[in-house]
Order: structure tokens, then sequence, then C-alpha cells
């Protein structure tokens, strides 16, 4: 079992080589002062919680799950007293709103740490992200009375947050919510309902819990158009912050999952607890997306850390593990058997997972980059541009990145045969922990649906174009390059390609109601290599630059890692656009019946 | 959740129209009287033992799992009355050798009873399967008098079987066991060693355990050419067969594992354990690989059998959910919202498990129909050519079936939804009970090598020819119909790819050492889509013979889902082949510290 070390080097790689971060942040206005010292400063800080403090309780984590007792979650042996060093750490307010002691720190730089958290114990992140989140829906559709007595609190972590969405007969289609909200002609509310699949719903780690809760006014529209958020907290406070009664609210009873079993997943039941409106009446689904769209991206961050984790053990056994000869003969002829990365079929499998991984980093990077020129950027227009893009990626990132996550957990479990399949090496814990990703916050398919229905077709494909535009650019800019002519051709086909499968798709979708369902996990499928290959050649020529100025074994490795990615990797697009243009009828035809 | 309805109509369709069963049984020698009448009395009592004695153990048995206490193994409550009713109702000797009071009867046959007994429970399956494994293989190499005391037995059900090959050092690379057998003197012989990963290593079920032991004699050469077979009973037997003192053979431990939890997986200690060798010495690796490649095409089996439970959970849930609206507005506007077959991509994820698990079923009863011809044709040629196609298949089978039996439990999981994440459906232990099968019986990489190394290289091709020449003769068959025209122009560029890709690999080969380690994963599942692509043409030309015979809903659902095999699945072979032909050079640039 290999003990988790954070990637340092590529974030930094990545962070201030690939994306430039520096200049950026220079170049942002409402950021707080932030160079390259404070940035690796935060990472190696947060490198050595999650190696310290979260990797040790991941599989005691996982052995003993949570437990309901008396109406109370206790969670694992040890996460309380992890949580509080997250606590005198000070990392819950690290992305807060700096207006109510947040740190305000970019998305570019946390989403980094967020990845260390889910490589090294992925059920205790989620205590964390989820008072994120909501911290987050809170400060950006809250009235300025809740964000007082509200952010602070989840900042320091004293209170968490959770997101209170689907029901039993209503996950997916929130229209039909049943969850019902009376004015208790106070200014508050009586919520109830019952919700299921609450993340975090309750637990020993903080003295409150504030949820968000989506439930339907007695005037409310049909549909999703009547659905409304309130802010129900655990226990009442008062306008100082201060712990008052018990709210209604307690939890039914918790979910036995496949994994995540450190994370608390629960019933819970709202008897006319009192809740407060946040935003307006009736647009609880968009205010609730603020949070939704932030659990996306940190869902495909999930993935990223959990493909990291499993990549560290499936390489350290790789090299110790002896079993066989290389093709070639014994390369280490003094020992009974080489080790087993010597054989081309087990380095298919870690370039496989190492090109994923790094290309869903880079993703990672890149999309928290726009979130943050979407929020900072001085320039409207480049402002607008960085909302577009986040847009757009925010889905493939949800839905590549934690497919890309399980595929490469799975992949690593491949590497240790009977042994990855047994709890003693950790990973097959990973492979049940990353299943998740890929579920929760709006299944994969309901990504690709989002990213074919309202952001390509609702737009007729414009969404698509801040990104092909940074392709062509990039493009230009490795023209002269004689190593990465072949990469280039291939990135610009690629690119051409994906651009005419939107046409045909946008033009069908015309005509035939069922083509955007019908392709889209395949068309998601598709933007997620597309934009992989343009990370990819820009990591690589990122390298090259950098190993003229210092040569180092690491930029060797990406420049090598790109090239295994475009010539083993990428060609599954070809298949794709295929699969998406034989059209939607074979998909289609058979009666109910004939399944 | 739903109840395991065992797929009779398919087994018959495939059995009597696809693959004429009855003729081919006819045509055979030695095998007993059989026809349609015996069959499907067979398959309907084995879908009664699967329906109502082995499904209904199936959560119970995950739950519970095997314990170990005072050294032996304690089975799930209800294990040991389902194993009662297999050998009451003589199933253990279905396949057996008739000489020994063995039932004979055709592998084509006995596979899908296997494949329903995996469906309902793979755990209990197992005990079955290894019996069954280790009496072929002394069937085959035993002496008349290890065959008189022991397969009776085994065929009875009265004692079970086991392979031991795997030690804590040693899996893939059996050349470096270190199991030692050393001469009694008196025709028996010592074993000592440790062995692990041992399923059904001991257990409740049985009076006795027959191990087959792999170890080495002490003048053994160095290697695999240096390993012997043992015969090693739990309890010795005198020579009819009655019970003696216990060997000195014991259980070390259980294995904590991801799923299969009720099946035994041991550590299995030998302190000079009494054994008798099996066949010649230094023999014993190809005496084993009898019971290899038999326990191969059954792991294939256990893959079909998963996949096809998952469907019929996803199916279930599929219609019973309801969950937004078809994209052509409501289906049924009386219902808060549509069941979430309306939607495409449910569609999508239910027909690709669709096409894949029958096309599987169809490659099993294909592969078992070899060894039967293999067994019992008349005709020498036909003997060899069946021969040479099994050993072709065998390792696609293996392979290729578990790989698509995993990815369709994942897909049927992604189908309920969170619901598929929570123990309650049944979904997610089908998930980590089905990742065993791509691991275990040599990983599913050492099959593909299995494949390009020793099936496709040292033949230069030659045994890909049998498969070719069946594809040929069904493209010339179908030549007039219409209907399925475009279906066999798609399969004769895709078996002409085919053909190309593995003469450039072949050639390659004679240069390159790592190229087909290289290409082996990826060389695999384009043979495996080729194949599917000629079963899938085959059965879709069944359906529409038999339809016009007497029409039924069943044979336009498999022309449809062939439709949707050959447009939706069957392109990622485009991929493979450009994937496989970018050769092994970026698999191999990466020194080790690159990784």
């Amino acid at each position: 079992m290999a003990e988790y070390q954070a990637p340092l080097k590529d974030m930094q790689f990545l962070l201030y080589d690939v994306f430039k971060a520096e200049n950026q942040w220079a170049a942002m206005s409402d950021l707080p002062e932030l160079g390259r010292d404070l940035a690796d400063a935060i990472l190696q800080e947060g490198a050595k919680l999650a190696e310290q403090v979260f990797f040790p309780l991941n599989a005691t984590g996982d052995e003993q799950g949570c437990r309901l007792e008396a109406g109370k979650v206790i969670t694992p042996d040890g996460f309380k007293a992890a949580y509080q060093h997250l606590v005198e750490g000070g990392w819950l307010g690290l992305s807060g709103d700096p207006a109510f002691e947040g740190q305000g720190m970019p998305k570019m730089l946390v989403a980094l740490f967020e990845e260390m958290m889910f490589a090294s114990n992925s059920s205790l992140t989620l205590y964390v992200t989820l008072s994120l989140g909501a911290g987050l829906a809170l400060s950006s559709h809250g009235s300025e009375e809740q964000k007082r007595v509200y952010l602070e609190k989840l900042y320091q972590g004293s209170w968490s947050g959770t997101m209170c969405l689907t029901e039993p007969h209503s996950g997916t289609d929130l229209g039909i919510l049943r969850t019902k909200a009376a004015s208790n002609g106070d200014g508050s509310y009586a919520i109830t309902g019952s919700k299921i699949f609450i993340t975090s719903g309750d637990h020993d780690l903080t003295e409150n819990v504030m949820h968000l809760v989506l439930a339907k006014l007695p005037d409310a529209p049909e549909g999703t158009r009547g659905i409304s958020m309130f802010l129900v907290p655990k226990f009442l406070v008062d306008s100082e912050g201060q712990l008052g009664d018990r709210n209604s609210v307690s939890v039914g009873s918790l979910e036995h999952k496949m994994g995540i079993k450190g994370s608390a997943t629960c019933v819970m039941n709202f008897d006319g607890a009192k809740g407060w409106l946040v935003g307006e009446p009736h647009q609880g689904l968009a205010a609730m997306f603020t949070m939704m769209n932030y659990e996306r991206l940190t869902t495909g961050i999930q993935g990223v850390g959990s493909a990291d984790m499993a990549y560290q053990h499936a390489l350290a056994y790789a090299k110790e593990r002896l079993q066989g000869r290389s093709p070639r003969g014994a390369q280490y002829p003094e020992q009974p058997a080489d080790p087993i990365i010597v054989h081309p079929d087990v380095r298919r499998m870690l370039l496989t997972i190492k090109a994923y991984t790094e290309g869903s980093r880079a993703f990672v990077v890149y999309t928290g980059l726009q979130l943050d020129l979407a929020a900072h950027a001085k320039d409207d227009a480049q402002r607008q541009r960085a909302e577009q893009l986040a847009a757009l990626l925010t889905p493939v990132a949800k839905a590549y990145l934690s497919d890309r996550g399980f595929d490469s957990c799975v992949m690593a479990q491949q590497v240790l045969g009977g042994h990855g399949y047994v709890k003693e090496w950790g990973v097959e814990q990973l492979v049940r922990d990353a299943r998740i990703a890929q579920i929760y916050e709006g299944t994969n398919g309901v990504q690709a649906m989002d990213l074919v229905g309202r952001k390509i077709y609702k737009t007729r494909g414009a969404l698509l174009r801040p990104l092909l535009d940074d392709i062509r650019r990039l493009l230009a800019k490795v023209k002269s390059s004689l190593v990465l002519q072949s990469m280039a051709e291939t990135l610009d086909q690629a690119s051409l390609m994906l651009e005419e499968t939107t046409e045909w798709l946008v033009d069908q979708a015309d005509r035939n109601p069922n083509i955007l369902g019908a392709s889209a996990v395949e068309y998601l499928e598709l933007v997620g290599l597309v934009s992989f290959a343009y990370l990819w050649l820009n990591m690589a020529k990122t390298a090259i630059e950098e190993n003229e100025r210092d040569g180092q074994e690491f930029y060797l490795s990406k420049l090598a890692t790109a090239q295994f990615f475009y010539e083993k990797l990428l060609p599954k697009a070809l298949s794709l656009g295929q699969s998406i243009q034989a059209g939607s009828q074979s998909t289609m035809q058979l009666s109910v019946e004939q399944f």
C-alpha cells in the first residue's frame, strides 16, 4: 500500500508554467494579494494535511463507516480530530467571501487543495465540500442578515452545510418534489417533507448544520419554476449566531452504500421545521444551481484525486512486484523475475491512468481559471467569455473527469491483479468510493444532457466557440515546432471533427427531438477528449520550453505522456464521431415490451 | 429489486435456431442420447434451481460472507441446503465423464446452466465450477485408479475440488513457485508450501476437498517446465473412497474481498501434506491448463450471468421509475412523470447491456459448440478445426465477456442512479462480484497476451482462419438479404480490418518484441467486437427466418438490437485499429523513473 504523496510538482507546473497564474492573479481585480510564495505555502500546508491527517483515516473510515445512535450520526474514529485540524488551519474559509472573513483565494488554487483532500480521504472531504458549496450559494443569494449570521460560522468550520434536493420519488426530476413550505407569519416558514441521499445530513463534526432545502410554497407554479430554497438550521440561531432550540429536522436513517462509507448519507425528515427563504420565491432552483455548479466541478475533482491515489498505489506495486521477464529478456537478471513495470501491458495501464489524471488536473485548473476570470477579470468581455467557457466546461468536468477517475481506479486495480481485489492494498476501496462521483450531483447522463441541450443546442453551438478559439490560438503558437507538429495536426483534425459533429447535431435536433439524448453521453466524451488533447498539447509545449530552461525528467515525462495520449487514447474520438452520426433510430425503435 | 428470471427463450433461440443444436448433437459420436425434450427439461429445471434456490441467497451471502472458525470455513446461511439441492438433482455430474457415472452432456448446453447459476448467485456457483474443472483435469490426466476413486464423488457432489496455483510471490509467473514435493517412497509425495487466493479452499458443503496443487519435484528443471501437479485430499481416502485421516493441509486465513463474499477465498498451507502425482512429472502446467481453460470459459460465463441479472434489475427500474418527460412530450400524461425508459440515454444504456449480454451468450454457445465438436465430431478435420477455434476463442471468452459483464453491471448501476449505489437494489453487489472475473484465472491482460502471443503470433495468424471462414460463409448466406445488407457490408469491412491488423501485428512482432504486449488488450477487444458482429448478424439472420415462420416480438427485438450493436457499438473497432497501429513506442519510451 502506497502512502499518499501530493503531486505538488505537477500542480506548480500547471499553475505557474502552463496557466501563468502569477500574471493572471496580478491582472485580476478584487483578488486578495497573492503571489507564488503564498500559493506555494497553501499547497504545501494542504499537502501535509492530506498526507498526514486525512490519508491515515481513509481505510479505517471505510471499515467503520458512520452509525446512527439515538438520532445522532457518529462519524468514524479520528474524523472529528482531523476536522479540527481543518478548523484550526482556517481551511474552510480558503475560498470564502472576504467581506465575511473568508480568504477569497482563487478557484484554480483552491481546486488543487480539494484534489489533495479527495485523493487522501474522499469521505472526510465531503463534510468540507458540502459546507463550501452551501456557503457559496448563501453568499450569492442570501440576505445580508443571513450572510452575516451564517457565513462566518461556515468559514470557521463551526457549522456545516448540506444541499437537500432529492426525495424518494424525485431525483433528476425536481419539478415533482413534494416538500412543502408554509408561512409562519413571522418571516419564517414551516418546512415539511422527506429528503433522501443527503450527504453530511447529520454528523458529530460541527455544532450546527445549515440545510439548504428545496421546497414548494403554497402558491407555487407547477414544475421547476415553483421551487424555492430555504435555509433550515439543525439548531435555531439568534441574530448573533447563538445556538437556540433544536429545530424539527431529524435523521430518518443512514444509507448502506457501496463506498464513501465514512460519509454520512442521510434520510432527513423535516417536520414543520423552521426555515427562511433564501433569495426570491420560486427562484430556488436557480439559486441552488450556484451550489450545484460548484459541487459538479468538485465531483470532477474527486475523480482526479481518486485516480491519482490509485495511480500511486499501482505504480508502487508495479515497481515492487516481480513477475515474469521483459519481452526483450531479463532486465534485472540478478532478481528471480523483473518488476512488472517492464511489461508493455502494465505500462499501457499506468500510462493511461497518468495521461487521464494529469489531463484531468489540467482540465480542473483550466476550468478554475475561467471561474476566477468570470469573477475577477477587469474587462467585461473577458468576464463574459470566461463565464461561457465555465458553463461549457462544468458538465464536462463533472462527468468526463469522474468517468476517467473511476476507470483509472479500476485500471489500477487491474495492475495489482488479485491483490487489487482484496482490501489490504486499498485500491478496491478507491474503486468503490470513486463510483459515486459518476452518480451524484446529477448523473453523468444528466450532465451530458445539460451539455448538449442547454449549453450546445440552445446556443446553436456558440458556447463551444471560446474553447475552439483557445485551440486555434494554441495551434498558431506551436506551428513552427517540429516536435509538436504531429500532435498539432491531430488536434486540428479532432477539433474540426468536433465542430462538424456539433453542427450536425444542432441541425438534426431541429427535426429530431431524440437525437440530443441519444448522442449526449458520446458527445460529452468527445468534448472531453478534444479538450484533453488541447491541454496535453499545451502541457507538451510548456514542458519543452521549461526543459530548455532547466532540463528535468519531469518535463520529458510530460512530453512522452502527451505522445501516449495522442497515439493511444485520442483515437477513440473517431469511433465517437461515427457512433454519434449513426443517429437515434436504433436507440429508439424498440417498444418498451421489446426490451 | 428484480427477481432473477432465466432467459430461457433466448437460450433456446441460440441452441436450436441459431446453432442448430439438434442436428449438431445427432451428428456427434460418443454423445449420450440427447434431443430437444431432454435439453429443454435440463434448462427448465436449471432455471428453477437458479430462480428459487440460488437467487434468494445472493444478497444474504454477500451480507454474511464466509467465516473461519477453529480452522474450518463456515459458508453463509442456506448455502449448504442449496448445495444439497444440486447434489440431489445430480447437477454436479451433468458434464461428467459417462465412464464414471457422469452424464456427459455437451458444453453448449451445460454452459447455459452455468450462466443461470452465476446470474443468480456467483459466490455459491464457484463451489460448483471449481469442482467441475478439477474433475475435468482429473478425467483428462489422472490415472485409472485416481479417476475411479475421485470422479464419482466429484460428480455426486459429496467431494469438491480446487486449483492451487498462486503463491504470495508467484501469480502470473508460475515458473517461480516454491511449493515442494518430496517422494515418500510409497508412491505418495509430501507437499510443502503456501498457496493463496484458493477459491473454495475449505468450506462446509462437502465431506472432502480434493486439491489439485502445483509443486516442484526435487529434480525439477527451472521455470514452468519443472512444475508437477498433485492431488492432495483434505481427508485421506482409501482405494474404495472411504475417508481416513485428516491430511496436513489447513486454512491459513480468509481473504477480505471487494465482492464474491460468500465464496471462501483461502490461504492454504500444505505442511508435508500427502499428495499423489497426476499425470507425468514436470508436466503439471499442461495438465492444469485443462482445468484453466475450462475455468476461463466459465469466468466469461460469469460475466454473462452478472450482466443479465444487472440488465433485469435496470430494466425493472427503468419501467417503474417515473422521472421527467420524453423529449417528444409526455408519453404517460396521466402519471406525474414518464417512466425513465422513454429517455434516449436510458435506452442507450439498456440496449448497450442487452447487445453485449446477448452477444456474449451467443459467444459462449459458439465456443461451447467448438468444444463439443472437438470432443465428438466424427471427422478428424472437423475436430481439429473446432479445437483451433476453441483455442482462439477461450481467452477472448474469458476477457472480453468478463469485461462486458463488468461494464454492463456498472452501466445498470448508472440506470438506477443513487439507488444503484445503495445496497437495497442489489446492483452494487453485482458490480463488486463481477469485478473479480476480470482478474482471476489469469488477468484479462494475461488472456490478451495468450491471444496475441501463443494463439496469433506463434501460428502467424493461422488460428484466426476458422473464425474468418465462418464470417465469410455467413456473409455469402446473407448476400441477397436487403434488410441485412448494411450490416453485412460493415462486417465485411470489420473482418478485413481485423485481418490486416493481424498481419501488421505479426509482421511487426518479428522485429519489435514489445509490440505484442503493447497491443494485446486492444487486439483482444477488436477480436471480441468482430466476433460479436459475426454473431449478431447470424442472430439477425436467424431472427428474420424465424419471424417469417412465427412472428414474435422476440425476433423483432433481436433484429433491432443487432442494428443498435452495429451502429452504436461496433464503431469502436475503428479506434482500436488506429491505436494498435500506433505501435509501442509511446508505451515504452518512459524510463521507470519518469512514471
